[in-house]
């Protein structure tokens, strides 16, 4: 048995993303999720539970330790809702159990909301926290993420022979796309010539391949499949979903053989979700990509880890200009984490919506003319877990 | 439709809890897990997808903030695991997901664990995290939790005409039902005279009214009731499980008449579960019952929320030893978390784990005769959120 065509997202809604120091968290659940309501047709009473996904609570404030964080300011007692966290896929996997949760015939309506604030105070826990979890290389080793997604584009460059030039056309491609939604974080095309000379953050990496640290939230309302027009005759249903772990981090995976030219958990998760989909060819069915593109070569790698190219040939689409809106597979077409910015939690629900808006025709000036099947991709760890959905119109 | 009786626990193992200084998070987890897996007669590459419950990964190192940190340990790649925390029912919340993912279809043997690192350093987060969650009592406000919860006492004391001798009998019975439990933090009998005589932690709390912190870990592995054969002739069934959100915290359940002698969170998650259970009258149907006994009280006032005595008159049930093993309705036989201590994210696994051994009839010096169901049940927040699970023979 699998989800596939079971589950129907029937109601969407999102905050702006950016620095929303006039919002607190509980402010940005409100308004994410009453737009999610109202887009259902619904009340948050008929909700019967509901799944949250908040990856660090405590680098602002406590919010997202736990359900509570969504019942409080929704008022919406006595329901379950079911705190998540999964680094970068964390909104997903609170899409993703909700979707179980479904299938199990326990509810018929349920939530799944991704929430993060990040650009208030960061939190490094106790001096103790950052020298455990042995294997970790950023909480423990010092590591920064822009420094080990450099490590892969340095040997991307060298095993394939593309340069930072590459890179910036990623950014560019992004920052157009980025510009025409009005809920990006960044709102202004560059040209390829601001981000080869931007500063650099770790070489080869610079400021224009990193995504920001960003706040915001964004909900799903699901149903059943067989109930979801008694809510609404637009929605999409869920074709297909993977969510695996792969040998954690950037080190451990290298014991086994890691390249630093792509990622297993992303191969894999594909994988699972393509099986379930019945997708056999990603570049031929898929119309439409959001993937997880937290820095300009990680977007690179994912092509190839989707199967959208032949390893070492992903810089191919984007030079050739393939992933822009009315090319042959437009990605990240909301602008992605480059430009939308990435609040982990929330990250992966905006995906979500994004690619369900392109199946309903609903994108506004980011639309892809007939997208009829659409993939959404996070990535996290850093490398150790990804999670792709499929979805599609009923 | 309902997962009553559509999936069984086939496996359980549990570290001893206690100072596990020599032991890291990733050993509890090895431990408890590979228990479980020889309980079942399985090897962990048969396990299919996992749930998580850490319910707060800062207090000692980052271990628990995702799965990656069960998939590491027990080398499980690459499947799923989600994790999970929800405040004091963060380990029951582990087990409710994996059961919904059971029904769902998706999976047909998963594994679901508890896990905390709470002696070692306590993480307080940033001092900007202390001062939001604007309602939390704890975190927000200076408040303890043996204060909060003292605040029921003297509110019960007042209602009820009991005073602290009552507190002492609750501490004095899990302490015996302790002793008998090799795994238990705490294994030494007390009387009455030494609880009464300790040294006050918040009035009219005293030391042997409060539960320790604690480490800890348990797991548990679950499949389709209609598989369950396959691997073991000795499991139980999930009967029924309730968790709920009430109105957030003290001071919000006092704004909704919160009376300070009861849980709404758990008379609902009660109810909810017995509904599926159709169990009707708690007292007459249920053999053994582990409640959360974060405080002596705490235990008095669950006897009521959980319908096992009449609203001011849980008291009785202690005044005449009727929750001892042996008594009418035996309660916490395994020593409660007065003597097992607290290790969050590992409690709600325990007690649904001792509740099946009592069942199986493996319960050893804590066997209550004839055990043929059983609820446990969690209460955290404080106060907002609780979870009820009946467990029962095939």
């Amino acid at each position: 048995m699998s989800l596939k065509d079971k589950v129907a997202i029937v109601g969407m809604g999102q905050t702006k993303f950016g620095e929303n120091f006039d919002m607190s968290y509980h402010d940005m659940i409100i308004e994410a999720c009453w737009q999610a309501f109202d887009n259902a047709g619904i009340g948050p009473e008929e909700i019967q539970a509901a799944w949250l996904g908040t990856y660090l609570p405590f680098s602002w404030g406590y919010e997202g330790v736990a359900g509570v964080s969504l019942s409080e300011p929704l008022n919406m007692y006595p329901i379950p809702v079911t705190r998540v966290s999964a680094y970068c896929c964390t909104g997903m996997e609170a899409v993703r159990n909700a979707a179980m949760a479904i299938v199990s015939g326990e509810y018929d309506l349920v939530l799944a909301v991704g929430c993060e604030k990040m650009r208030d105070v960061p939190g490094r826990g106790s001096l103790v926290a950052q020298h455990v979890e042995r294997g970790h290389p950023l909480y423990c080793k010092g590591r920064t993420a822009p420094g080990m997604f450099a490590l892969l584009a340095s040997r991307y460059f060298h095993e394939y022979g593309i340069d930072r030039r590459m890179l910036a056309k990623v950014a560019v491609k992004n920052h157009k796309h980025g510009s025409l939604n009005p809920l990006a974080h960044f709102r202004r095309e560059i040209t390829e010539e601001m981000a080869l000379n931007a500063p650099p953050v770790a070489e080869p990496l610079h400021l224009f391949d990193c995504c920001p640290t960003t706040d915001g939230c964004a909900a799903a309302v699901l149903t059943r499949a067989d109930l979801a027009k008694k809510f609404t005759d637009s929605y999409v249903l869920i074709k297909g979903v993977g969510f695996n772990i792969a040998a954690g981090y950037y080190s451990a995976q290298f014991d086994q053989g890691f390249s630093f030219t792509g990622f297993k958990s992303t191969q894999i998760a594909a994988q699972t979700c393509y099986e379930m989909a019945g997708i056999r060819e990603p570049i031929e069915e898929v119309d439409v990509v959001e993937l997880h593109d937290c820095f300009t070569i990680t977007e690179i790698v994912d092509y190839e880890d989707l199967g959208l190219a032949p390893k070492g040939e992903g810089w191919k689409l984007i030079a050739d200009g393939e992933t822009y809106i009315g090319g042959k597979i437009p990605v990240n077409t909301d602008g992605g984490l480059k430009t939308c910015g990435h609040p982990v939690g929330a990250s992966g629900v905006r995906m979500i919506n994004h690619v369900a808006a392109q199946i309903l025709g609903r994108a506004g000036d980011m639309q892809v003319d007939g997208a009829e099947i659409g993939i959404a991709h996070t990535l996290g760890g850093p490398g150790a877990v990804a999670c792709v959905f499929a979805l599609g119109a009923p």
